[in-house]
């Protein structure tokens, strides 16, 4: 009987009227019907990636999408930047090491934004780098890296930028064909408040240009495949049915509150939580916060105790550090169907969990800090 | 407002109290609430792929679980037999010529079924041979394999022997174990009555020797990744929460019914299917027609014609052939969620679209037959 509440960086909360979809009864995938809901999504998602290229949809975890992007742009040997600050940045190096490409790391200690100077700087040195790999909001540090930017440099190059959206589309602003990104990979189970399952790739036509020169083995990641299939409404492979029908009215859902304005309801959360961390005294990590997740550094050792404690007391989750940062800070979200007040439950919970684990804090300072940024918009 | 019956060969049609499931709120899947789910229903799979080894979940279709299985088990240049008998045995060779493997094709002409008696002659020729690969119930013609002979030859060797159960765990006698299999890969979307984008993988102590030689690159499909997490009750990536939790009350329905049972319920059916079909006056395709999908030729070309008016006319979903077969088949599925009820529903406006696109049959002909079959048992 605990009630829960879901702030972490992903899963997030999904809206009832979506999560309802998810139990309509299958469609088959090879049908007209399906195909003209499959169609109303594929161009829903243009709208969400801000693009005017195809996006493509197949069952994986976000994971699945990057490799795809890996094993569709490039062969062994191949030289490619990854620019990095988190461990989902580390991730880039893994999978393009790992299939025989050669990394040169333009990464950042944790916590840090990613430089594009760096970047640049790099790119010039090395004129045959084919792909520039980064992340846009690193949700293990709780950064946002400047990408509009990094685009502007790439572009003028002969590699292609390939960013890692999948914690921040529809979170927070993000313009894919304004802000040069040749590659965009995200997920279902973040911004577009729905459950994981469902992985999305978009490319624009320099990147279909190294998708023809790109020699790595691929089958079910094959993008040629999916290209070939959208033509006629369908996917190559069995695609997550359910997942697709509740997207649709996902998607209907972020349309109606426009993506503007979603952006900005999810600015004002992060700085009402932003507002509610420095009422607790708690330290902001991260060297430019973004605005789907605010994470803080925790009196030492305590993180994992703050979170366990929440989730079990409570019924709040919320994330600890990942890999050096164990213990050290706590994330707290605010992406997918989360509102204001949510955000209050999870302070005024924050709030008893640390009383009760010692740490000293006047009670209610957080909720009232975070309500006052609320007020006044 | 047109009802639909979904008798297709997969996706099938999914249980109301497993797809309410799907609709439940997100949890967290790094949560003991998440793992203890997670373990139940790792533990159920074994039951249900009556195996004593460990079974891996992630997002995928079915295509993605064989490719698991290829580039976990191999490197370029190996050498392996593909027994196919139709498009999903088709399927194996792609994907392990994709990867550099020089494939041995012990395949027969779609319809027919796998000759285990090639496949020890060809073993023998060739004792570097690293893997067989072959299909269980090939749907896109409807026969059945007898896995369990083939697993009696390829024990002897130094071959693993690895399996395509998508279309027919749960749906027919299938047993990892005894029959000595040593991988077998399924999904969600068929006799596990689930939506798709859950994809599964089960290894013997034999194949995770040859995993450990494999040079193949992968991430995503990296299965010691999976046995790592597994440890932990979790997975490497993250999972299709909700189809996880959909599982666990699908796999409850299995138990609670009994995988003997299931197996003597699709048996009935399709025994029924076939006296409808003959009722018809159509002749059955395959050589050993399998239990959970069964394939008539019809007067040529109209199998297209069929399967559109069935649908759009009754709501009534089945599938037409594919690659050469396309027009002059139909495939009548009897797997999943399906019961007497539908198979009757399936037959009944059949007869209809027959008569209405002018082929000579007895109306209430095929139902008759079928009601025969059902109420003699």
């Amino acid at each position: 009987m605990m009630k829960h509440y879901l702030l972490t960086p992903g899963p997030t909360p999904i809206p009832p009227e979506v999560a309802l979809k998810e139990a309509l009864p299958i469609l088959h995938h090879r049908t007209s019907e399906f195909g003209a809901i499959y169609k109303d999504v594929a161009e829903g998602l243009e709208y969400v990636f801000q693009t005017r290229n195809k996006v493509y949809m197949f069952a994986a975890s976000g994971t699945g999408a990057m490799e795809m992007a890996v094993v569709n742009l490039l062969s062994p040997g191949d030289e490619v930047i990854v620019a990095s600050c988190g461990n989902f940045g580390d991730r880039w190096m893994k999978i393009a090491q790992g299939y025989g490409v050669k990394v040169i790391s333009v990464s950042v200690e944790w916590g840090k934004v990613v430089k594009p100077a760096e970047i640049e700087k790099v790119l010039k040195e090395n004129p045959n780098i084919k792909a520039v790999f980064t992340t846009f909001t690193e949700t293990s540090t709780g950064v946002v890296n400047d990408i509009r930017i990094v685009g502007e440099i790439v572009s003028k190059t002969n590699a292609v930028l390939v960013v890692d959206a999948i914690s921040g589309l529809v979170g927070q602003e993000f313009r894919t064909d304004d802000w040069k990104v040749d590659i965009v990979v995200a997920g279902s189970q973040k911004g577009f408040m729905l459950a994981p399952g469902l992985a999305f790739i978009t490319l624009s036509d320099k990147a279909w240009k190294l998708v023809e020169t790109s020699k790595i083995p691929k089958f079910y990641f094959d993008i040629k495949k999916y290209r070939k299939s959208y033509t006629i409404n369908e996917t190559p492979f069995t695609p997550p049915v359910t997942l697709i029908v509740a997207l649709k009215e996902s998607i209907r859902l972020i349309k109606e509150r426009g993506l503007e304005n979603m952006w900005n309801d999810y600015k004002l959360l992060a700085k009402a939580a932003r507002a509610g961390m420095k009422a607790l005294r708690l330290e902001l990590f991260g060297e430019v916060p973004c605005e789907v997740v605010t994470s803080v550094f925790v009196p030492v050792e305590i993180g994992d105790k703050i979170v366990k404690t929440l989730r079990e007391k409570y019924g709040v989750s919320i994330a600890g550090g990942q890999g050096d940062l164990k213990g050290k800070i706590i994330r707290f979200a605010h992406m997918g169907y989360i509102g204001k007040a949510d955000l209050l439950v999870g302070f005024a919970c924050l709030e008893m969990v640390l009383v009760e684990l010692g740490v000293k804090i006047e009670k209610g300072k957080a909720v009232a800090a975070a309500e006052e940024v609320l007020l006044n918009v």
